[in-house]
């Protein structure tokens, strides 16, 4: 294992220097008040990406599948209806973890491209008058397709149709990378992991509570124990897990978040948002298409790019690996085959990127497709340095 | 946080250097062949340490409390009777967790001191003949009473009642330290996690399934989509995860195991007796008493010291850490209080024990107790001493 | 290589994890003007250890040894005289350094037990009215014998004969773990390292130059080049080095003088105290003597002990290390075999001691010295337990 | 300091990720015998990279220039002669250390972008017929111009004129990246530091000497402690040092040697040549040229590149680390402003190299040189997919 180059999967992400230092800890006990000035600081930072005042965190030693559970489990009784649209592999997950759990869900299916059909789910929670639903699920960002999904227009169509219906939204592959806003869109339970915007290794499932939510746990019937944020918030009160936390990841974890305040939330977003222009510009140069059908679903973290019928996107993943020790993401489900993957979140800078890029191009022209080596670098690049400080400045 | 002295909790326990830098990994692609160098070794070492040639090794970003929840939520439906006997904090857990998940648990309540009482198991068994109970289970080592269970004579009652009951052993607290037998005690699932005889930082869940077990989930019920193991073994086979798994743990994990067998188990079992009756050695000098009642019950991985009457016991763990920086373990349940615990397993040396023992008794001392300092310490170092490959040589 | 027990040697000390951390740097460019935000502080950070406001701080990629060769390189020429008392190996190698480049040495034999005979070298002064001896060396604390010297003394002698030579004293051992005035005592070159008080890895030499010793750089004519310090301050001036500087360690330089300043010198300096005060209770306890002839000249930073004619105290730290996985130092030049040395020095605290002195009990033991086990450690514990905050506060 | 971009200055290079962690290491004794299991595979390890079976290898804490050191201090004496080029910085300094210490350099200038002129030198060496020169200094790749030199007909120069002068060999950087043959070239004393080849944080000199630089070394009278030879043989062959090691450096430089070995040095060389091959091509698309004159000098480990009239090739270096946080190396000396260094040794892959050309195109672009983005990095991209073993193979 060489680890010379970047990682440009959707996560885990490349791990920054001081977080590996921060998670990388010698044993403390995890019953001493010592635990608390990890723990709490962990929780009030992790609030804060949230976007959120009085968001309740709880932190999992698990991922973001296990925050999924935390939500159903903790929240819903078997039977209960939830509302939940297919369009990429992660949503369709989440929706067999709720099946498997009992829960009827009403599916939209959208197509492997497209955001979340928010006037589908308006019409029908509208329809719903007698609140049959009790919770609508929403993923932010199929790290799948690469595409995002509008929250607060699921929101307003929540509103819109009056309906009580809790909103749960897989954040996961968007939480401290893309604009998230706990409050203002009233989420109710946000789900995400510790190896996507937070930048840390994977190991964690990390979920924000709002009090609706918390107090849905209160007639919410499904079986929990590892999950169950009772015991957690019991524990959380006295400086204390209801079984042994991951203090290292924690630590890691306080360290992220305050690595994220200190760069500033919005700049972190416009970073993100810059360097995904870069890798989009280099697509464009390539004649490809993104799997994400229309500008107003690109994704910033993830881009999933369709190469030509009749070739198999997954050979660009898998001789990158063997032949130039760079990691891609392979298409999921529908899109196997048909999309290769470029990861652009986390800890990541234009330089970088410009690696992933030359690389992608590289194994395009190596495995025979029609791309032209150093064009889509020249065209990030040509994106990258007219959006740096000095560039603007000389721009002025 | 300063990390000089050696922490003296039962679990996590201090990390060895080696561990440590294998644990702290940059990030690789998951779901690249790369991976499965890493998983299946981790696998393959776990199942050597159970002693087993054909357990299912399965591996959760979690912790011990999941793998108790991967035992019952695979194997198990709602409303199956299982037996269990409750003799401490750890038993106490998990026999809630079967209840929470719509177990009728029959408990046998021991004392907080004594084992499981196996000739009541055995009785309940033989007089179960129509096989109402689908599970037993055993904590090996009570974690919060220092207390060794027999599981080859619960396998015996299994046995000599014609039960055809699954056996599921908690081993957080033995498997890696104290001999536990997979294959020849017959056990169905064994549970772990990788902060105890692993020596690692906590985050996993690590459970060995037997073929017996593995049929149970064709039948068990309970909702589980985090903790299937079906999903686990269908990623397995194609060298990757049904999600993000903590590679770095598993990383650690093949070291791990690869120190236990280079070292020999039963040698390190028997240093896990060595230091363990030295830490006898020492608590006998007190003139204190163990809260295991008698020496075949012993922990060789912790032990609970009861401090006379009128004392309260954690006092001396709050004091040990403000004063020295040295960490003990609080009593909890029934005996908090009534005892404290030194946990004397993973990477220890009788050098490092017997600066715990000194700690203990400065700090009996400052908080009144009558003890000599010196005396603890000194019965420790003659076992130490006379149990070194020198004295031995010497001796012969 | 385990590392799981603490060393006992008087250097290297253990090395605290943040600062482990601060050395395990990535590379950067040392042309660059981050590399001046690492230089600086930790040149700044040294002045203030020196208790010096003016102190010129040179820091070369060596050891103790280059700070030596710094020192007589650049002050002085082939030929000029110097004053130096032998009383222990570390003296002894000064001078054998300094005849080697051809200075004349005026020896001052002491016994290897002593510090330096002040009034010796007041008299040599005195009589030596052509100010023929260019500089008189001292070594602060031997730390071959465990003997500390009185510099202020050796200050005094210097202004009572009126006598202009240059005063350069070896702090190897007492920089950053006891008192040192560069400024009061009107030191002219002071040498250390990095892996004793600063408790670093080895690598650097780290020495302070008076204004004094700056002038005498102009008239020094011995050759020189890679210990230049006329080279080093032009590269500072330039945020820069004349090589390739040694960027982990002053980045952990940096950290450790913070480290240091934090708790407070004279804390450190009381803590040093505090441990070798119990280390001695110890040594009173066996029945022992220290090599240092007499209380005034006890070295907090180490003692070496001396052992019983007939018996050799090699074979204490030799079966230490084979038995026990115990570093001690062994006797060095005309004490070799007659004592064995426990470093307390740098980052260790009361119970990491105590595990040393239990060691050096079953040691001691072990090879037949009449010993009993646990005397000396209650010793200790009764020192150190009576001088804790908690003690103190309960006897006020 | 955020550490995401790889470093291309020419020294020290990027440090993988095993040999910082062998770095990384706790104390140990350096006076017992298991320094002895470090420091010996070091010796052996850098004895292979040097092709040699016989060369004394001596590791100092020190760097490069200490190493130059050791080789004259040891070998020669005041008024010796010495024959030298000076063709770059860094050649020019080694000269400097002469003189300093008193020798006769008889110097033979070179265009800066030259190597060594070995007629001159073999001239030189045939009029010297009572060979007054005792050694022959070459550079062989002169890091500040990217130039490297024929050691192996320096050799035959010598061996033409029949002339017994010590062989002293700079290699700095190109020991462990580019041939180098201890036995083959007969060199005497061969220089280097941790921080090149060996990917090594700095602080090592590491040297080289023959049986006829030892014998040398035995009439040579400059002064010298620190970088004595006999002292530092003395001292391993008790498994020790004369002061104290940098243990972690030596134990990754063991683990070092055993990279370059498991890799081949034939391939590592081959490596190297094909990056630098692709920096070449990038060059040469930008239209600019090397500082290297002619391609028989082009060094593998760094290119000089020559920028326009007029323009300040600092500027980009400045640039760089400014606008975009990497680091190149900037021009020294005579060819300061005037080019900009790529380093291009050690741990590097293709696609970190393709990072770094596509840096230095937008900054060149940034300032406003007449440079197509993309153009370079094609070209290297070009040259890096056709080397690779997938092209190899279907071109086959």
């Amino acid at each position: 294992m060489s680890f010379q180059n970047p990682v440009f999967i959707p996560g885990p992400t490349n791990i920054p220097e001081n977080l590996r230092k921060a998670c990388d800890m010698p044993t403390i006990d995890h019953r001493s008040p010592l635990f608390g000035t990890i723990l709490h600081p962990a929780r009030d930072g992790v609030r804060k990406v949230l976007k959120s005042d009085k968001a309740e965190v709880f932190i999992f030693p698990s991922t973001g599948t296990g925050g999924w559970e935390t939500a159903v489990t903790n929240c819903l009784s078997s039977g209960d209806k939830v509302l939940a649209a297919r369009n990429g592999m992660f949503s369709h997950r989440w929706i067999d973890l709720c099946q498997r759990h009992g829960l009827d869900v009403e599916i939209v299916e959208a197509s492997w491209g497209a955001g979340i059909p928010v006037d589908r789910y308006e019409e029908i929670l509208t329809a719903d008058t007698s609140h049959q639903i009790k919770a609508v699920l929403a993923t932010h960002n199929e790290t799948a397709t690469g595409v995002k999904s509008d929250i607060a227009a699921v929101r307003k169509a929540l509103d819109a149709a009056g309906h009580p219906a809790l909103l749960f939204v897989d954040g996961v592959s968007s939480i401290g990378s893309m604009d998230f806003r706990f409050d203002e869109w009233a989420i109710d339970v946000a789900v995400t992991g510790s190896q996507k915007g937070f930048m840390l290794p994977p190991g964690l499932a990390i979920v924000g509570f709002s009090e609706k939510a918390m107090a849905a746990t209160k007639t919410g019937t499904l079986p929990r124990t590892f999950f169950d944020v009772h015991d957690m918030a019991k524990g959380y009160a006295n400086n204390a897990y209801p079984y042994t936390p991951a203090v290292g990841l924690l630590n890691g974890l306080t360290e992220a978040c305050g690595m994220l305040m200190a760069e500033g939330l919005e700049n972190v977003f416009a970073r993100h948002t810059r360097i995904a222009e870069g890798v989009r510009a280099a697509v464009d140069a390539w004649g490809l298409e993104l799997c994400a059908e229309t500008p107003d679903v690109y994704s910033d973290t993830v881009s999933a790019i369709r190469t030509p019928e009749g070739f198999n996107a997954t050979d660009i993943v898998t001789h990158a690996a063997e032949t130039y020790g760079v990691a891609f993401g392979v298409g999921l489900g529908d899109v196997a085959g048909k999309v290769f993957r470029i990861g652009h979140l986390g800890s990541l800078t234009d330089v970088m990127t410009l690696s992933g890029l030359a690389t992608a191009e590289m194994c395009m022209v190596d495995l025979g497709l029609d791309i032209k080596l150093g064009a889509g670098v020249a065209a990030a690049q040509e994106y990258y340095r007219a959006h740096t400080a000095f560039a603007q400045k000389a721009a002025a």
